[in-house]
């Protein structure tokens, strides 16, 4: 595997990552009903920063591989709403918002993970544990969008 | 060029260009101090409507040639921290926090504009407008960090 492509591909799911310094979870999140299997906090990054690693790998593996094209399109489309996603919940507060978002990522992840399979077996199973956590975050989601009917997102317009 | 090829990174670039509405500029943008060659408003989702379109053309001619692999890596760092600035700008209201990110991006465009002119003239031409406007846009946020000093990150985590 060439190295400096795994960077490249890492500085991109950096960019992503940053969301979860640049936007806290902090007292709102805290005082959210959630349901009883939520996973507990620090879960979260262990399982972001494992997943960035992967897929990572993943898309430094696959890049070199003729026929590439679907693998790279759905690599790119994950990383944008994976991006996007945090900002929407913590940062405008957005729960129903964040939904669309996350039936994004979902199918985007998805495809990825179907496109790296049918390159290269190793590929394919580092994008496993990403679609199974974000199986589990869209259920999260939907549960605390049910749970929370009266969140309003936060006015920024007049803030 | 594959029609869906090109509507997959047109969806990585909707999943980026969604933060414009999602964090509205509103007051408190007017009410920054602002460079006098700052572009009016209406020139911001023309000029990003327009980007999002080329390099979507670019990714999905470029996706299916052969050693597409740093040009791939280039095109998917480059939405993550697309997709992430207008949140910590506008959402955030992080000036400063916000550099760093645009710097980041602009190495992105920048290695994405060169890899993929190395493979296809058009591709590559297609970047150049997104690398101009970066630059206006990276000089635009240095400016506005200058002209705002006392502008404080919004407090999110006491709201």
């Amino acid at each position: 595997m060439d190295i400096l492509l795994f960077c490249l591909f890492l500085a991109a799911t950096f960019g992503a990552g940053a969301t979860g310094a640049l936007f806290p979870t902090g007292e709102w999140y805290k005082s959210l009903n959630k349901p009883s299997w939520t996973p507990p906090n620090w879960a979260f990054p262990v399982a972001w920063t494992s997943i960035y690693l992967l897929i990572s790998f993943a898309g430094a593996r696959v890049a070199v591989m003729e026929g590439n094209a679907y693998a790279m399109g759905f690599w790119a489309m994950q990383i944008a709403f994976n991006a996007l996603w945090t900002p929407v919940f913590f940062g405008a507060r957005n729960l129903k918002g964040s939904l669309p978002i996350m039936v994004c990522l979902w199918i985007a992840v998805l495809g990825a993970t179907i496109t790296h399979l049918q390159l290269d077996f190793w590929a394919g199973l580092a994008f496993v544990p990403y679609l199974a956590w974000v199986t589990v975050a869209a259920a999260l989601n939907i549960a605390m969008v049910r749970l929370n009917p009266d969140q309003k997102p936060l006015p920024l317009q007049n803030l």
